[in-house]
């Protein structure tokens, strides 16, 4: 059977590319190895989600308190588990539908890339199938990053897959990696009571973000009892005893770790192995797929998105890829009529999920001084947002960085309650290539931490109201 | 001593507009006759966020086995009073800060337009000052409104101001009016125990938003155990016996109601009354203060913003107007190089903060019928937001409207968990003056409550993926 677009991997990258392709009047199919929705839903973005919720409510009523109410209560760990499983679950099976819906072929198993316009699907019984197709996307993703000197054996030492359904709490815990999935799980076993160390091999945690969001972040996680090395590398690991001891690499000399686990946090790696990019000639660069602004591999008619390519490696890049490449195949084949836009990779937000909560867009300082811009820096502590008081959550800031020159709004830093839900603004109002002067003419309503960030603008032109 | 500005009352339009005064050069001073931060601060958006957060924190325990938790808990109802109004001392303090480091002048008592530039302030002693200045700001705010049927005594019959700080909790409430006032109580005192009937004259709940949230929220409330009656007016109340005995007009005859309490919530009332007014001879017009769009009077040098003039009764558009007013007189002193642009009332958001939260910008779809517009619509169901899932709050929806000639954004109604928070995306993205195309462009972080104003709006244009 032929298809118009056949997509490999149904994460939030391909499954999103194939129901665009099916709206455009495209005959599609899917191929999936293991569970619709790909590493996003079902092992990754969501149901760290649910984790996480569960230990922010634990952390509500451990401080019950302080919000005048008498509690008290614990996890069960299991339970936590087991409902984040029902999460994924339920948003598996939400894909599920939307493929009947759409009208598109789900077809289990691993796809290899045969032949220009044709994939070999082996089933789970061994069973292969070749599916030709005018157009194949390959969405195949990518997989936690391992290290030489730190092999993952899915019990001792393990990545963000394991670290999602351990099958008891562990008592302590040595977490490799600052990036968003490390200082996620950090927060989520240290709120259900795990003794965590953080090793970070650069010389602050979340490496990617502003100076001061790691500077707040280290000193909050301090605050709550979790331990961080930094500029601190894992030299060795011995899991012939009982726990792990980890021989840490330090400025000062080396030490010895020891805890019951070890997650390796220290990035992915794309699938890009086994899939028959070699047979077919499709190139490849620094273990990425090469793709053109349209996601065109240099095989006509072969096409990459998502954590296999180039770029942020996030739920909401592979998806806005995805249906760019769809939309631009449509306009090549007159089932569209518009070209659509490049994506602007320097307009991504990115988001961590640890409390406090972590959002950014654009330039950091830092960033932002090396290309060259005289800049406006404006800084709001949420201990002065009434929203914040209220909510007895005043920990973090909002921090926005404008061009001096002509107003452009190059980038913002927020670390804080609730912080994650309040970056669209500032990727739609860079979209629209605003400036200061039209945000702080926009009401932002009262009391919310939303306001925090006209208040930001409002130090950074020296017209700060509440500070 | 003379001032450049007075301002009389120091909510959040009278303290903002004395400090961008300040900020501008200007010699200031403000009368305040109670607590520095007004009402909003003391009796208002601050301390009601703070009781609602503990009524949320209360509701998570209660829910807490659906997040893998044991728990149990209760409300000790006195500390959920004192927490609150240990929030709004803070914030009080944080203005009585601000207007010391702004060196505006505080004068405690209560201010009477004498005449043009001066202003006479009664003290708590009953000693007189008059007091000069060459401009006056009017901020003096608004109370509850009273209606004849349902005077308040303060013990039974009751205003927000003493629902904030009620010595017990009640066993039964009445709640008479469910805007944003009604409704945020009615949440609060039903989640710490009380058994809360709504009691309002028009047929729907909050019946100043888009009439499916008004549904949704019925919906909810119901199922929270909330009773409601629409279409429905408090003829009188009996409050000789232990508890309040109220008759209620009803479509199909009259009932009595019985409580504890009744809690009128229909409205405020501007503190137009005893400042001085008719000596002086400033314009009213349905008991507000007429203003041009600067906020002058019609007597120069006399302005009033906030509750007291005509536009929504909001902290933020109070805040708004006192920066406009001030800034304005800025520019005609020469001391502000920018003539202020006029506030767009069509573009100010309303938040409510009970559970599921209420946020809205712009035209309802009524609304846009009925000034002519041809409209796109589009609705997407929290219950499909991976976000709202693992959050365990998949309640309500973002529904967005657009011009269907243009692309303009008319209007963004959202009830649901978080959603006062993402707001301020619809307000900017309009003040820019976007359509639909931009916003889909810009990418919306995976996953959050915001994504789903973009699944809305691709729902609106026929092209949601997650639907």
């Amino acid at each position: 059977m032929a298809y118009d677009v056949l997509v490999i991997g149904s994460g939030p990258g391909g499954y999103v590319a194939a129901i665009r392709a099916s709206q455009l009047g495209f005959k599609t199919a899917i191929v999936e190895k293991e569970s619709l929705g790909g590493i996003c839903l079902n092992w990754g973005c969501i149901p760290t989600k649910a984790l996480l919720k569960s230990a922010s409510v634990l952390e509500s009523i451990k401080h019950a308190e302080t919000y005048g109410l008498k509690a008290s209560g614990e996890a069960d760990f299991a339970a936590v588990i087991k409902r984040s499983r029902g999460v994924a679950d339920k948003m598996s099976k939400g894909v599920q539908f939307l493929m009947k819906k759409n009208k598109i072929d789900v077809i289990m198993g691993f796809g290899v890339l045969k032949a220009k316009g044709q994939v070999e699907v082996t089933k789970a019984d061994g069973a292969k199938e070749v599916v030709e197709a005018k157009h194949i996307i390959l969405a195949t993703g990518g997989r936690s990053r391992e290290l030489p000197n730190l092999k993952q054996d899915g019990k001792k030492v393990i990545g963000y897959r394991e670290a999602m359904v351990l099958p008891e709490l562990p008592k302590s815990m040595i977490v490799v990696g600052s990036g968003a999935i490390g200082v996620e799980f950090a927060y989520f076993y240290n709120a259900m009571g795990t003794k965590v160390t953080i090793v970070e091999f650069l010389p602050r945690v979340v490496p990617v973000e502003d100076e001061d969001i790691s500077k707040e972040l280290e000193k909050q996680y301090k605050k709550n009892g979790i331990d961080i090395l930094v500029n601190a590398s894992v030299e060795s690991v011995d899991v012939s005893g009982n726990g792990v001891k980890a021989n840490v690499k330090k400025a000062d000399g080396n030490v010895t770790l020891e805890a019951d686990i070890v997650l390796s946090a220290v990035g992915v790696s794309s699938n890009i192995e086994g899939i028959g990019l070699e047979q077919v000639g499709v190139k490849t660069d620094k273990g990425k797929i090469v793709v053109d602004k349209f996601y065109q591999t240099n095989i006509p008619g072969v096409y990459a998105i998502g954590d296999c390519v180039p770029g942020q490696a996030l739920a909401h890049v592979a998806s806005k890829e995805g249906i760019i490449c769809v939309e631009n195949i449509g306009y090549n084949e007159k089932k569209y009529n518009h070209q659509p836009e490049a994506l602007d990779y320097g307009n991504v937000p990115g988001c961590t999920y640890c409390t406090p909560e972590i959002a950014s867009v654009g330039l950091t300082e830092k960033a932002a001084k090396e290309a060259g811009y005289e800049i406006k820096v404006g800084k709001f502590p949420l201990s002065a947002s009434g929203k914040a008081s209220a909510a007895g959550a005043t920990e973090g800031f909002v921090k926005v960085i404008f061009d001096a020159k002509y107003g452009e709004w190059l980038g913002t830093h927020m670390i804080g309650y609730n912080v994650t839900e309040l970056i669209a603004e500032t990727v739609v109002a860079r979209k629209l290539e605003t400036t200061y002067h039209e945000v702080l003419n926009s009401i932002h309503p009262h009391p919310t931490i939303s306001e925090s960030i006209k208040d930001a603008i409002e130090v950074a032109y020296g017209e700060a109201i509440h500070l």
